[in-house]
């Protein structure tokens, strides 16, 4: 068994809040966080995969296969977007990282899968002092 | 003439658009980081003063002091904002990384002077693959 | 499950040395590292924490929550300090990375929990090139 | 049980190819890695061992040992070389991330033993964008 | 005046030596850069241009205009390839980073200024240890 | 003209402190740096030389003599020491980030001239947040 990380990296705009709070009580819960005029990041995305080597080829995917999974569910849909306002697969759900990190995982689990591997660790790292993982 | 540092991070929310253009004129001059939602960054602020190293104590500077100044000239008002919207330096001006350089130079210009330095250098980097310098 | 990771800095001091060794003998056995006059790092921390996102707020637990226990049981007791001489939880302990590790989450353990979390792992990065991991 | 990383370098070059294909097929399943030219790396490695922390000494091993077998087994055959035709034991083998990954793993798993540890992961980066792990 | 930096990466494979020099002369002189199976690396490019900020967008250049220039004159002709044999630009010059940065800078200085910008610098990343920059 | 920036790394222990102060008025003016017991930091030095490449080799200097000088007159007398207590060249100086790159300069700028080029910066970084740059 062998694991596979590619990178990938998009940058966009959110906010942390609960619809039903007021400004005030959201600035409680979610401290600066919950800018109502949003803030963002340059998100860090690592997608690890895992199978058997290919004995015909020497790698266990083509990377750019999973490249372009990755950029077709996942970075074309967050990359210069607001999370909270654009994004198909956030609609009704907290902008965190940790929501981030289990939305991408079942946006790209079934597709993972058609390459013949498994996902085995989505990594969402919203700055260089945190990060998230989420293994299903 | 010693030259010293300091960095300083802010994650911010930003727009870049022309006022008097359609949502599509924009989108042609300036690609998807015109998105009207917003889209947004973790900034790198380094900050470059320069001086004589004070034969009392062996340094330019107290960093502790040229750290604060730039939280609270710079830092406070950007991080965790929407750059277009909430930031007072930035009122009427593009939010390009171009003109966050120029207006945050202009912020601490007259700061630094007070602590017996010069402002020799602002640099904003917005992405691991870009970043503006402005030297006054 | 979720898991979560924080990275905190400290600069400390240290020496590798047996208390009943002479110089030489230590020097044989822990290399430069011994040096009895001290020498130092900047030691990068991560804190890893894992447990449910609670539906309520969309995350696991509050990351400023998780960074005040971080600088209180640990940052604070270790910055600009020397390990050897310094520390509370580091007396009579070899002042390695290991034993670093190990102590680190000794301290944090029971604080992380009465966040309603679990300690998954401590990572100390003693330089670029090494590092040590602890899962209890 | 402890867990400490070593991280060391290589620059080498490499080819993907099938060796009964032709450029045009081996373009076609490579892509640009198959040219025939071949192009290269910064590779780096990082090696992660486990084991009990010695009470004599308050380390698993002496990290400068660990670093002297690393290089031995290792570097010292791939720094500077050309993966296809310059190294022992990557003959007859792809010269793939992975199997680079699998290779290194029997070049250190007796050595690390003899050490008194036990080699738990190793892991290969390619570029900022894709790295390898191999458990054994 | 306002300078911005675009940074690209190219990964190649190379070897440093005088054609009339016998493999040991060139291994005197060059080390295991002489390797005649050839190395590589992943090489950073940083390009930085200066001018006036355009008052009709806030910005200097069209960044992705700049990184389509380098990718055309640069990376699509270094990357994955083999900087002796493959390279037109590079035809009858050492290998050296010293001659690529030199040689970079003359595929890109015209265009830049078509641009309407001046190249300011160009910085050949090596390793992490090693870069060079040159201002035309 | 080219410019070469060769990168060395040293780990070692400091204080900041004025001789005839007491403890509490060397905290006062140099704050937790002036930790009586010491602490320390992994510093990294960025060496820049200038020159012209030289015709038969097609670089500036052989870049392992520029790290050998490197070695035998900075980070062997630095690495793993006390700058205070251990440091020739720094004994009777404050041992600042300032004055640590004004003495890095002075210990290599005649041994740079013999190997046929120029000093032109030392660049002394602390912290991942501060740095300090002398050019003479």
């Amino acid at each position: 068994m062998i694991y596979i990380t590619r990178r990938e990296r998009f940058n966009a705009a959110h906010r942390l809040f609960k619809p039903d709070f007021t400004d005030d009580q959201n600035l409680k819960l979610f401290g600066k966080c919950s800018n109502p005029n949003w803030h963002g990041h340059n998100y860090d995305l690592h997608v690890t995969i895992k199978g058997e080597v290919n004995p015909e080829t020497g790698f266990l995917v083509n990377l750019s296969s999973l490249s372009s999974i990755i950029r077709k569910q996942v970075i074309d849909k967050l990359d210069h977007r607001n999370i909270n306002l654009d994004v198909d697969f956030m609609q009704g759900k907290y902008a965190s990282t940790e929501m981030l990190a289990i939305s991408i995982w079942e946006q790209l689990e079934p597709e993972v899968k058609k390459l013949g591997a498994l996902l085995h660790r989505i990594r969402v790292q919203e700055s260089e002092n945190n990060y998230v993982e989420f293994f299903g």
